[in-house]
């Protein structure tokens, strides 16, 4: 009994305490980041691990409809340059295109899991996903323009509670 | 008392013991990275965290005075391309300098606060600033080149036993 | 007594306890971000810590031979863009392969191990170097087309059974 009392007082002192929980902050857009990323992703919930992908910027665009984003005309000007998780390239040898379908078709052929296949695992496998609010905001994308899978909308506070519960926390 | 006494033995061979802590390795040196490091690390400061940026390689760009760095050819050369906080732009869409600009805006428009507003932000939350030495020799960047904020210059063993201490350990 | 118990309980329900181990999983190929990792690896397995390195994508560059890879037409094709860690150039400011040569210079100047010594050291200090298997049958490297020293090849699991037990991972 003395030493729960003890190890909670500790917990309350330095933070929360530690689950068996697994955050990621997926910031890059990347065909080959964002594979990284999910298959770390539905890996861990496979095995038992809670985790969290809290997406910022660039990767805002794994959890994006293929709907066009913006308000403004700069909104709207980096609306065009962003894609949707089928239509994001690799992060080496993109060659205008190429690359995404050199990838793609590589991954097929050894029978690898699709990335928009391995998101709906992810879900299905219970991957909390959530965007990031001020990446929202300033990319002038709109809740409307993310996929239902995604569980909220959040900040960088929000975030870092789920990073000090957790096992790792990988910046990707 | 039997339960504190483990605790400490626990600490001692399995290196420090954790506290509310996040450290942070910035090795990229990108107006997106950094603003998310430096968003990240004012967060983790306001909600109590104590928190150490260790800025490496192009991560040094974020702790930069804007006057020029090197002291051989090679190193005088590198320094025509690194940059200060003012002066870095995106990973993607930089369009020759056209990038920073836009982005710079958009965040403006969203009432984002400003990369060198969040560093002097980060400096007031007690965020420690650390340059990693060896980068510094490499990029010939003396201690003058850096912004007084910088609390210090060190090693990777210093920024491992930060990073042991922590809850989390981003590389960014 | 009753604390240790309790310890090992709360170990039992939250996932592996962590020791005083570093995991890293290295999907950059780029001689910058390489050096950094081994750097760190190094650093942290001098210091006493446990090290493991899981090589994923782009990072497994950094433990193949200088031989050719890939079967297929896209394999082979891949192929003539990889590297051995001799030949990866910095992430930034290639110039179309003088970079490297740059870097590489400024590196020596400054007596800096270069990565092919770091490497040997980091398999001296006993870092743990595992090769990814999903890319290495995407990427169609075998595993006589890596080098010796590296320990395994291993899934995803695996290295999150490594991450679960460090107190830091690093996604580099």
């Amino acid at each position: 009994m003395a030493a729960v009392a003890t190890q909670v007082e500790v917990a309350s002192r330095d933070g929360p305490a530690t689950k068996n929980k697994l955050t990621m902050v997926v910031f890059s857009g990347e065909l080959d980041k964002l594979f990284a990323a999910f298959n770390i992703a539905t890996g861990a919930a496979a095995s038992g691990m809670d985790v969290t992908m809290f997406f910022t910027f660039w990767g805002l665009q794994a959890i994006k409809k293929s709907t066009r984003t913006g308000r403004s005309l700069m909104g709207r000007m980096l609306g065009w340059f962003l894609h949707d998780v089928e239509g994001v390239g690799p992060s080496k040898m993109n060659f205008g295109g190429a690359g995404r379908w050199m990838f793609k078709r590589m991954m097929r052929s050894r029978n690898v899991t699709p990335l928009r296949e391995l998101r709906a695992l992810a879900a299905e496998l219970g991957v909390k996903m959530l965007a990031c609010q001020m990446s929202m905001e300033v990319m002038e994308i709109d809740r409307e323009g993310l996929i239902d899978m995604v569980q909220g909308v959040a900040g960088v506070a929000a975030m870092l509670e789920e990073a000090a519960q957790s096992k790792a926390t990988l910046f990707i």
